[in-house]
């Protein structure tokens, strides 16, 4: 598996955990649903800026957002 | 300090522990000197598929190359 869909894998377990929906979750990163739904497909070689954000949303630490990738 | 400034530092910092030149290290990850020069000094919002390179270039996960970030 390439590493756009393991992060992207990654991305959607986490969001799962905490219960929130594809758009609640853009909302929280302040991302786009689509671009939301494509990084969780493995289709968007996602950059540190919005890694970030991601990981914000989740309230965890990049190191945490790649634990086990 | 933003993240791009933060990887590119972190970057510079790994790099230099295993005593590489940009230019070495830049082949080791398949990438443009100017580009990991560009990255360094934190210019560059660099992207999943790349930070996959480095990490492997320098032969850590991607969660380690985020520590302390």
């Amino acid at each position: 598996m390439d590493i756009k869909s393991k992060i992207g894998n990654q991305i959607r377990r986490l969001r799962h955990l905490r219960n929130l929906s594809q758009e609640q979750f853009a909302n929280l990163c302040g991302l786009d649903r689509t671009y939301i739904a494509g990084i969780e497909q493995g289709k968007r070689n996602v950059s540190i800026v919005n890694l970030e954000k991601i990981a914000a949303a989740l309230e965890i630490s990049l190191s945490e957002l790649f634990e086990d990738i």
